[in-house]
This record gives C-alpha cells, sequence and structure tokens, in this order.
C-alpha cells in the first residue's frame, strides 16, 4: 500500500492543517475496495461461575442457578497478508467494543482500518457490559426482598449532557470548541453507543485485566490499546506480567500509573499515552494528562522506552476525547501506524 | 460454488445420516479460503431520548442527564458478488447477536457461512441487551431511595440448570439426549454467551420489533430469521408493515401469531417455521410446536406459502434448541439456503 506508507512518511513530521486535510482527501478519494479477511470470529476469555437464588424476577422461572460472569467477548479478523503485530481494542467508559467500529458519520472504523493495513485486529467489550454478561444477582436479591436498597450495583450512566463534557466537546453542553473535528451533526448515533457502565460494582482490579493478560499471553504478542476508563489496564496488566504485551498505547487515558510505582513492568514494551486537543483548559483532563506526564518521566527515568504525545504537538488539531470517532480519525490511526512501526517490531514472516 | 450447490440438492432430499456426515465432511475439507468483503461496519436504529434523575448512583457524578435507550445494535457484513437477498439474524432469549457467530466449539458461525453464499447478512442485539443499552433509571431510582425495590426491572437470567431444559440439551441436567449434535464438551462457553434478559422490563410490543420493520424498509427487503424468544417478532413485523420483508424464518420460536389473528399480513411474504429434534417429549416445546401448527394451518387456509418443518422429518437428527450452534450446523444453513432459492427471488443483479 504505497500511497498509505507515503502518508506514513508525511505524518512523521508535524502537519498544517492543509496537509492534514489533503492526505484525508487522498484517503478518502482511494476508496476502500474489497476486504480480504484470513479469519474471523469471536469467542470470550475468562469468567467464573456463580451460583445463586436470585438470579431472576420474573413468574415462571426459578430464580436459582448457576451463571458465569466476568468474561469478555472478543471479536476478531486477521487480514490475508498479515504484516503487523496484532491490535486488541479496549474501549472506555459507558461504551462497548462499538467505539472502534464505524464511527457515528458512517465512515470506516479503526478495528477495519488496522486489518486493512495489515493487522489482526481484536476489539473486546469488558466484563459487565455489551455481550460480556453482567451478574444480575444483587438486582434480584433487592428485587425479591431478600436485600437492602444499597446492595443494588453502583451504575454509572453518562448522560448526553456530561458525556459532551467528558468527551471534550466543548465549553458547555451543545456549544463546540472552534475546529473540533468530532462530527456533532452525527452525535445522536454516538449517544445511542452509550451503556450503563457497572464497573464500580465489579471487583478491582476489574476482571477484564487479567482476562486481557489471558488474552495477550493466548495471541503470543499483542499491542493493547486502551481508551479512558480502560487506560489503566494495559498496564495493571504489564504489573501482573509482561507476557504477550508487545507494546501499550493509552488513548487519553482516565489514570496513568503513580510516578512512584514501581517501573520495572514499563521498560519491558514501547509505551505510547497520547493526548487530543483542548486539553490543557478542561478542569476533568488537565490533571490527568499532567499525572501521565509524571508517570512517563518516572518510566523514562527507570529506563523505559516511554513518550507522551499530545497531537496539537505534531500539527494534528481539533480532536475530542473520542478521537477513535473524529473526522481525522484515519489522521491519527496513520500517525499510532508510524508509531508502530519505528517502536515494535513485524512478526517473523511464517 | 459448485459444490455448495450441490450440497443443497443433495439436501433437497432426507438425508441419512452417513449422508449428512459426508455432507459436512466435504463442507470441512473444503476449508474456508479468504473471505472478502466488500463492505461491513455497525449501526444503530431505532431509540428514543429519555431525561431521567436517577441515572447514576456513584460518587462525584451527577445523577441527572438523557440517555438513548430502545435502539438496537446491527453488525453486518457485504460479501463481494451478493447472489441472495440479505438475511437479518435476530438472536433469543438471555443472548445477544454472539449466537450467530462463531460457534462454542470454534467452528464457523452462520454469521460468515451466509455470506461466504452470497448474503449480505445483519446481526442485531435486541434493545436493552448486549450493544443495545438498557435503561438504568430504575435501579438508580430505587438505590437512591426514591422507589421501592418492586420497581426495579423484572430480569430473566437463565441459570445453566435451566438453560439445559430450554435448550434441550437432554433430560436432566448433565445427561445428554442420544445422538445429541451440541456441542457439549464445549458448554462452558455457551454459557459465556448469556446475559440478563430484560425483555419483560421493556414496552410491549418489545422497541426491538419497531426498529426491525426500519430496518427492513430501510435495506428495501431482508429475510428476518427470529429464534426462540425473539420469534414472535417477524410476525409481530409484518402485522405493523410487511415493507421490506422478503421472507420469515422462525427457527424454534417461543410464540407463533394465534391461529384466530388476522392472517393476511403472512400471506404476503414465503415463511418458514424450523423445529429441531426431541421436541415431542418436551414439556417446555412440544405446545409450541402445536401451536405454531396451528397457526401454520390458519395461515395457509388464508393462501400464505407458510410451511413448518421439523428437522427430523428430512432426515436431519439430533439438533437442540441451539441449531446455529450444533456439530451439523452447517448442514441446517445448507438446508434453509435451500428452502431459500425455492421461495425467495435472487436480488436482480446490477
Amino acid at each position: 500500500m504505497p500511497v498509505l506508507r507515503a502518508a506514513l512518511l508525511v505524518l512523521a513530521l508535524p502537519l498544517s492543517a492543509a496537509a492534514q486535510n489533503a492526505a484525508s482527501q487522498n484517503a478518502a478519494s482511494l476508496g476502500p475496495g474489497p476486504l480480504i479477511i484470513a479469519k474471523q470470529g469471536s469467542f470470550f476469555v475468562g469468567g467464573r461461575d456463580i451460583r445463586s437464588e436470585t438470579l431472576s424476577s420474573v413468574p415462571n422461572h426459578t430464580a436459582t442457578g448457576t451463571v458465569t460472569v466476568d468474561q469478555i467477548y472478543v471479536r476478531y479478523q486477521i487480514p490475508a497478508g498479515v504484516t503487523h503485530t496484532s491490535i486488541t481494542f479496549i474501549h472506555g467508559c459507558c461504551l462497548t467494543g462499538k467505539t472502534w467500529e464505524t464511527t457515528p458519520d458512517g465512515r470506516m472504523g479503526w478495528d477495519e482500518y488496522f486489518v486493512r493495513n495489515g493487522y489482526p485486529t481484536y476489539v473486546i467489550d469488558q466484563a459487565g457490559r455489551g455481550r460480556s454478561a453482567a451478574d444480575p444477582s444483587s438486582i434480584g436479591s433487592v428485587r425479591l426482598g431478600q436485600a437492602p436498597a444499597d446492595r443494588l450495583p453502583a451504575v454509572f450512566s453518562a448522560g448526553h449532557e456530561i458525556a459532551w463534557d467528558i468527551f471534550r466537546f466543548g465549553p458547555e453542553y451543545g456549544q463546540a470548541f472552534p475546529g473540533m473535528q468530532f462530527p456533532l451533526e452525527s452525535q445522536a448515533e454516538l449517544w445511542k453507543q452509550m451503556v450503563p457502565d457497572w464497573s464500580e460494582a465489579l471487583p478491582s482490579p476489574n476482571p477484564t485485566v487479567s482476562a486481557l493478560s489471558a488474552l495477550a499471553i493466548r495471541l503470543g504478542g499483542t499491542i493493547l490499546v486502551s481508551h479512558s476508563q480502560s487506560g489503566i489496564y494495559p498496564f495493571q496488566i504489564a504489573s501482573l506480567s509482561t507476557e504477550g504485551i508487545a507494546g501499550i498505547i493509552a488513548i487519553e487515558p482516565g489514570a496513568c500509573p503513580e510516578a512512584t510505582a514501581d517501573m520495572q513492568p514499563f521498560t519491558r514494551m514501547p509505551i505510547l499515552v497520547l493526548f487530543g486537543d483542548y486539553v490543557a483548559t478542561s478542569r476533568r483532563w488537565a490533571p490527568r494528562l499532567k499525572a501521565c506526564q509524571a508517570f512517563v518521566a518516572a518510566a523514562r527515568q527507570a529506563g523505559g522506552t516511554v513518550e507522551l504525545v499530545q497531537l496539537p504537538d505534531i500539527g494534528i488539531t481539533g480532536n475530542s476525547h473520542m478521537l477513535m470517532q473524529d473526522k481525522n480519525s484515519l489522521t491519527v490511526a496513520d500517525f499510532l501506524s508510524g508509531w508502530i512501526d519505528n517502536h515494535i517490531a513485524r512478526p517473523s514472516q511464517e
């Protein structure tokens, strides 16, 4: 794919807005053409059986039985002609694996774009969300009068209004930052992606972490790409075991490891922490950026190949927190692909 | 795909068990080869905004806001070289669209098999389940002390034990019917597919019904393939509007329309009701089969092209309720493909 490679070379340098637009137009005018898949499918990793007397609260069905919870759903596609190490995409708060698929305005998602560029991609739903089952037993126990209301799961469901702030679309609900790249005209489709988030009702660390570790080991090497609330997971996984982690890309992580933590695990793979635009003035995000900068400094001090990139610093402007869905999402993807090419060895040709 | 076509011709006749095995082995020895996709992606259909003061019950986040609920998630793949009308796969109780993907023992799911046979396939998650958001506001209102416990959603979560009976794996939990085709050695992977089912907490008819109607109209014609709890949906959709419904395949429907209902909508497209094996002795399924037989008789009486097939009657034996995951799932798929070829016109070549 010589045009894409050329685009990556261009992206190694800061881009003017005009150059960005030209690159996007090139990509669009190419047209995607057929996608050739060597293998695809879905499976689960992790999970444990629990027995409960309060599974259900509908008539004519027993409330007693065994269900399996804490597993993660994984959907994958392996292109014909793999050229790169696989990527595992881990969505953030209040969302599912849909995050990485078709954008709200109908453009190609990163799940497919990276496949087209020679990467096997694995897209998960976090434990307790999406196609990964939530544990219903506490709802049943309260409904059946066997437990008080405070035993209900603490659920976080982000309304459009607060999501506008979390996703950094603008200074106030309904108002966009100047130059905003998120396709706000299609925001209704994003709101449909949002699901109640049960994370706080789950054990800590989130069962997604051990399941992802098992997945990485099973894949024999994968690049963990996290986002927002899942931002800390790849670091938690590395602290459990660095086996199978070919690299970490933390996109706008809600948290980075403490700068005082053991940095040894983070010296064993290349790490990129990526932030979009409008961060400095965000009450929510500015402190997180600062904490990640402290982490990156500590990890580099310990000898790690760790860097933090703010997209405006390399000439890519206007990105929201949902940068994988922004209008320039493929420009950002090309930057990531270039970073991967510079930092992570390609798999040996078999 | 001449070998597949030949298999379909064979399948038009009742098959001996030996012939079934030979057909399966042929299919397996072919190997799938690369899958060529013209276009794929995902989107939502339907949905409405609700405002609530009890969205969340976690510290540091407002409980007030607007969320979007009742939409359905749709993932699709369109093969290069479309030869058939698209299929829309609608999962049943306590499950998600995962139903139609890779089987528990790792074989190709119907979602891909039909794509490989020239059908665009659309796989949905029902409203309130999987990647289609549930409405969390009643959980929040009870947890925050603003509503009594009986306002919690009535959730049905089927434990392994009751699912064994619903899925008709055998006469008692842990015991299999003789000749059972479900890959019971991989049952743990099926249990991981199961999610709490909020259907009873949703408006009636289920919002999935109107969303599917909108999808069918948008596609300009699709074959609705339902399963179990969703079995009645295609009929409910047809009663709303027959627009966009190229055909109905109801796989082991939990319910068929009443034989006394208005049959006119069901005379406007070919309809197949399909049951597997071991039905006659099942307390749960035998009455449903009988009710569907009464419906089919009434619809035929009204002039409809409607039939009910029990797989053992055409020589395909051993099928559970989860026949799209049974070891002979592709044999069943080939039978369906043959039925489609005999009843539904191919799209005109453009």
